[in-house]
């Protein structure tokens, strides 16, 4: 079997430990009020490269300026990741970048490597100190426990308002050689990437050099984590860090990078919805397809509009077939968009075409919005570019979570 | 006194019909299944010059259509506006646009003007048909109702899921002599008018030129109307139409245009607001101001993020001074923004300064947050330019009612 045979990819169990020569660990650090776990640790057992991309947000937090800084300083060749929830660090000033570094450098001294080889991420309420010594008491505690059975706590530790945990994991044979790629990721407000993501954990035992690393994982951002919305938010703690440790033997190159690529994207792909499906308040996982764009930049801009919309959002949440939303929102999202030829349908059922209502198919589409998993199509008339994008139903769950979320 | 002398300003009771010369009705004409008032009248006893400013969204709706053309086709003197709620006479095609040249048509017969001196607005659900005969038969019962008493009724006819009517009236002193301005509007979802707005309508009985009556309301209705959002959405049928009808013997130039257009614009405030306020769930007006902008583009831009922030807004329902979500969205707004130079107050409350929380300051800032009308000031630390956006907070009872909007 030569490397640029087909693959064969397969779903497994596991998450951020299950490539070969990763641990991880998730422990109570005490930075969350209520005990649960806080502290996760991410250690590959040799030199991994590295891949990342951040919040575009200009309000970006400590460990977001700190994990940039090193990934610059080693080369993007890293040992460790350190994650805190309950506390994101951020817009804590002088102090809170202080705070990062000391993470990083307790990290180091744990796992035997210099600071710079240490990314650090946080997740919580902004604009609280994040104390270091409670990151100190518990990053011995996290490094007993570091296994690579301990993926599931770690992906736990990393939660925030989530409802579940996100893991994800495959294997791929590449050249006759079993490579394996696995994930885990934290939601669930806050939610709309843009270029950038919230927090996700990807590992793999693939040798990957960084050049072809960051491609991969830019290309696959794109259409995974940049393609959900919970709220539209942004937030100043995003990222998604890729490490690829080599422990498995196989390198890729060119021939074998799409195969990679793809799985990647399936790993991704797969978090990105369970962030979604944990949207704060969701009770449905809706996919927008919009087509008919004059562009694929218009296509993307007009699902966001329509993912994002309250009203949309509200009536998939009652159940409620209501095209017009769909129209209007199409139509103010600044997009080319020709009503004359444009088109609804919802799930497969076509609600408006050719400039006229369908509404005798309103039952049936109503129907078909009770399901958990539900699909809304608007063709602009305007073009051939498309765009898929995935988000949650807004529900009054969303406002009870984030009106009392510091009470 | 002349007409150069500062002009004494003072609300009054009344709304569309307070202005001389005008009259207005509301009845039912059953298009709302319920029974409620859903048709309007509004007639000028003489020719009024008629400024209009309508939706951008480009799935416009049929009266919005026609009304533009009649514009147009009248250069700008009409007699008469025809509204109904209940159906928005959206989406519906050639039959729409036929139904509501026939609202205009059946208006004009009974006014006794040209079709194309009637301008024509709807609101309502998109995408059902209007029926012509319903307003055949509601316009006589219009008609025998007409008074300068029944702006009221005219207001409430024009409701849709509004908790109150909005009205508001005026009258200036020009020249020694009293002009009065009044009118009435109507949210309360799909509200973020952007460059156009909802349903608004507005009489004076000045003599205004069509150039200047153009240009005060254009204007008046940036700093107002376009100011306010609820939940981000712009509709296919947003329009706001004045007319001008001189009963008061008073001509608006050059001198006196500066008094009629801030007595406009305090009209249109007061109706501008009553729509926040009457904002679908909504328990608080919340003023939003942005300062330290590096433009006016980029504060009202960043403004208008923070105002339709669901974090921002359902954190405020809840009376939760979180400043970091205002922090996020301003940061990721797509604004110049400086973490170190911003700041966030929350009444008159320093939150976040100089690159630090005052968090000290939290608990008065949660015992202000209780207060129905709240203020948010974000500073960007990035220029001289400023904004201020007026929004509600995000309840779940707004969830509830757009969920269950056509049930």
């Amino acid at each position: 079997m030569s490397a640029t045979t087909p693959t064969t990819l397969q779903m497994i169990g596991g998450g951020i430990a299950t490539a070969a020569g990763f641990t991880a660990a998730g422990v109570s650090a005490g930075i969350k009020a209520n005990g649960k776990p806080d502290l996760a640790l991410i250690v590959s057992d040799r030199p991994a490269t590295a891949a990342a991309v951040f919040t575009t947000n200009k309000a970006q937090a400590a460990p977001v300026l700190v994990s940039r800084q090193h990934l610059t300083a080693s080369n993007g060749v890293v040992r460790a990741i350190i994650v805190n929830s309950g506390c994101a660090n951020a817009c804590t000033g002088d102090a809170g970048l202080g705070v990062a570094r000391g993470m990083a450098a307790e990290t180091a001294r744990l796992v035997g490597c210099a600071p710079e080889q240490v990314l650090v991420a946080s997740t919580g309420v902004i604009g609280v100190d994040l104390s270091l010594d409670k990151i100190r008491a518990g990053l011995p505690v996290a490094g007993e426990a570091l296994a690579a059975d301990q993926g599931s706590l770690a992906a736990q530790a990393i939660m925030t308002t989530d409802p579940f945990p996100k893991e994800a994991a495959m294997r791929i044979s590449i050249g006759g050689r079993d490579v394996c790629i696995g994930g885990m990721a934290k939601g669930s407000g806050m939610i709309e990437p843009m270029m950038a993501t919230m927090l996700g954990f990807v590992t793999t035992d693939a040798a990957v050099p960084v050049p072809l690393l960051q491609r991969a994982l830019r290309e696959v951002v794109d259409t995974t984590f940049n393609a959900i919305t919970v709220d539209g938010e942004c937030s100043t703690n995003d990222c998604v860090m890729l490490l690829a440790n080599g422990a498995s033997g196989v390198t890729i190159d060119a021939a074998s990078y799409d195969a990679f690529a793809h799985a990647l994207e399936t790993v991704c792909l797969r978090l990105a919805l369970g962030i979604v499906r944990g949207g704060e308040g969701a009770t449905k996982l809706v996919t927008v397809s919009v087509t008919g764009a004059a562009s694929a930049a218009e296509a993307r801009k007009a699902a966001k509009a329509i993912a994002n919309s309250p009203l949309v959002k509200t009536a998939v949440h009652g159940g409620d077939p209501n095209w017009g939303r769909l129209i209007a929102v199409a139509g103010r999202s600044g997009v080319e968009f020709d009503l004359s030829r444009a088109a609804v349908s919802i799930g497969s059922i076509v609600l408006f075409k050719d400039g006229r209502p369908y509404d005798e198919a309103s039952p049936e589409a109503a129907t078909y919005l009770r399901n958990d998993e539900v699909s809304l199509a608007v063709d602009l008339g305007a073009g051939r570019a498309s765009s898929t994008v995935w988000t949650c139903d807004l529900s009054a769950e969303y406002v009870r979570i984030n009106a009392e979320y510091r009470t």
